[in-house]
């Protein structure tokens, strides 16, 4: 009892958070009727900022991670957020009335991270002083941006599957540079290749993180806006959607617990590692999710991905995985 | 003699502030024949974050405020903004020349309420050791926002009038909902329910508190730039303008004097209160008014609105009407 | 050797730097056929944001210099920015083959002052204790924006060479109102206006500077991108640019000492501030110039004046003119 009361009050707190207070102000914003629009040079113009500083901010994290001690997890890392997509992809193909565009963009925001999630769990761990290493954290760009590239890379596979005729290798090498010609990978590769060779701290520190928020705001208004506008294609496939955000969260943190086990065997991966290990793979992205997948997927609804990640998955990830995974390592490895 | 140089300090002072200087600026710009521009989609996004941002800052202050207490100041706030935008309205259209819709935009923008000529008499009033309640300031968008709601329903009712043959009342309500289906009212209302329902200060003081200035610069740059190219409409009606926003700013502050005393009467509120309602009543918009006029009326000159403000307007309502209600109190109250 | 090794790791750090980072970056993405793009409008708004800071950061430094005292040095460093345009012109019209626009925009850009050498060189003078007068560092708006002014009207003049037959003279003045007149200098020449008669420190240090950099970022992004489409036009000339970028920094450096040293007999002007004009005049700017070209010569292929400038121009200003000139004065001054 006490339990859904504190689901509940998470669930209005998140609701009452400014990401999903102006997606859900966008979808007002179309049901009453009003000619306030967003022009499309500002949307482009956002999503390239938005995944600059996403990209970046990863780049730097991996630039500044001891490589030769983090290899296997941050291996495994990668690991997880291919095979949450491939989970993902598989699950929703087998739904016939799930279009292929709206599986792949939610599987991919449910292979991304949400660092506010990982940023809770750390908080827990830390005031149950359960030693981690320090640069666990930085083990986040390794799930989250080859899971986005994948899902948009499937995403156009999928939907370039009928027409052509070449051989499977070739269209798979095509599909995947013709993704990272896309706006939106092209952006996060960049930063990401500017956050690993360049020096971009002073320009992210002083103009891409403090705006970051803000027109993260803003696209999240537009994506209400068209999340509402689709909102009766979700109809017939919405339970679908709510399952797949109720259990995936639990399946993907199982499968990141079990592979951090592995490293705690093989290389002496800390219990306190293996914990946030399955709560990064338990999160699903509020942050770099959403731009990415808008602009690397722009067919996919909208209303699928966020309103399954933002309505579900995160509650489920917050409230229940974090709990969940630091009680099953007091039980595996007695912390 | 003191008082009219301390007027003439306080006028120059106005035009090197960085909103008057802009407006200037873009004045100066059209007049030396520059091919300088705004991109019409940079504007339209710049209203959208001005009003965001002017809405949920009312919302938040309303939210935050302690409503049965300030009950009836409040609601005679609200009657106030209504009156001054009737009263308005009323007195322009008495002017055969005057075009409707400049006539209804003036008349929001002095119904409007400027928080810097509010700052100012608070200042005094603290420095003079004056008590107010600490509510008084949340009392602004109660006048603010109902007076330019009102002055762009009014716009769009007068424009309409030769056309339709409905019933008023229907009439009324199609207005009421197309003004606030308009891009304006749209963001200002979105923004005011954000502030109330939601918990947008995070982002609220890390994006749009910090680009608010500076976005209001290049805004009256715009307005600037319209309001010279517009200049020559003005010619045969400006010395009406000048007189209404000479006078309007007392009489306003007489009104709010006068209902804020019985507010005294019946709820007890203050003297310092009273006092500090007839300033908001005095003082009309170099904030939120600007931006909401010019995207909700975008038929009215700014060169009538801005002009009759920031020139007369402003000054009146600081260097005449705060000493003028400070004295007034003096002697009612004997304060 | 060690020297040249200090130069080596100075290019690699200048490489790192976010702005030619952005600018490394823009080329990859075209390299790699990316879709990737910044829309128009957006690009004239952050051309916009960027020369108005310019503008009134120049125009601030102007007002509150002592004009009186610094009335000599400061007519030189119009005088040394004109000449370095002049002579930068002039050779490049030696050259059948370098264009007539990119001639003028690398003159302009290496007229024009960076900032950042400017600061390595006061920290220099201070670190050894060579006096200088507080005012030194205010002289480079009147080398910085003169150059640039002069570069856009040489350009214009030498395009419409062929065209017109009017005098001269009426040509001439023609032209600098047209150069005027362009979205880049009107810009400009309205920041320095503001700047110098209205006081826009408020909203320059809340909203104009801390974006500087971030936009700049963008800015040389963009560069980038047409930089790298447009290197094939440099492929029979980029020796002379080479060569230019290697000279012209020394050169006019001598310029500067050489009037510094008369200002020093006339007027007592200090060693340190000689040595200061001479590191004015050496370094090529890496803040104002290319905004300022790239919307005032828009026919210049960046590649030219932004290659010559950042991959050897600056690296030769502070890593042989510093040190040339603090030695050469202590050999004239005995410092």
């Amino acid at each position: 009892m006490e339990w859904l009361m504190g689901f509940g009050s998470r669930f209005i707190t998140q609701l009452q958070s400014p990401t999903l207070a102006f997606l859900i102000g966008g979808a007002l914003i179309v049901a009453m009727g009003s000619r306030l629009s967003i022009p499309n040079s500002i949307y482009q113009f956002i999503i390239f900022l938005l995944l600059m500083r996403i990209g970046m901010k990863g780049g730097i994290e991996i630039r500044s991670a001891e490589i030769g001690e983090m290899l296997l997890p941050a291996v495994f890392s990668v690991a997880v957020g291919i095979i949450i997509v491939l989970l993902g992809t598989g699950f929703f193909s087998l739904l016939a009335r799930v279009r292929w565009s709206d599986g792949t963009a939610t599987a991919g925001l449910f292979g991304a991270v949400s660092s506010s999630t990982l940023a809770a769990a750390m908080v827990l761990l830390e005031e149950q002083a359960v030693f981690f290493e320090a640069w666990v954290p930085a083990l986040y760009p390794f799930m989250d941006i080859p899971a986005l590239i994948l899902a948009i890379v499937l995403s156009k596979l999928g939907t370039e599957k009928a027409g052509t005729r070449t051989s499977a290798s070739t269209r798979i090498l095509d599909v995947i540079k013709e993704s990272i010609q896309g706006p939106a990978l092209s952006a996060l590769v960049l930063g990401l290749a500017l956050g690993i060779f360049a020096r971009p701290e002073s320009v992210l520190e002083g103009f891409y993180n403090p705006i970051f928020r803000g027109l993260l705001s803003v696209l999240m208004f537009i994506l209400g806006m068209e999340a509402y506008s689709r909102i009766r294609e979700l109809k017939q496939v919405a339970h679908w959607f709510a399952l797949y955000a109720l259990a995936a969260p639990i399946l993907h943190g199982l499968i990141g617990f079990a592979l951090g086990y592995v490293a705690h065997i093989l290389a002496g991966f800390s219990p306190g590692g293996v914990v946030l290990l399955s709560v990064i793979a338990a999160s699903n992205s509020d942050i770099s999710g959403p731009p990415t997948l808008r602009a690397g997927i722009p067919s996919a609804n909208p209303s699928t991905y966020i309103g399954a990640s933002t309505s579900i998955g995160t509650p489920v990830a917050i409230g229940i995985c974090i709990p969940l995974f630091v009680s099953l390592a007091e039980m595996v490895f007695g912390v």
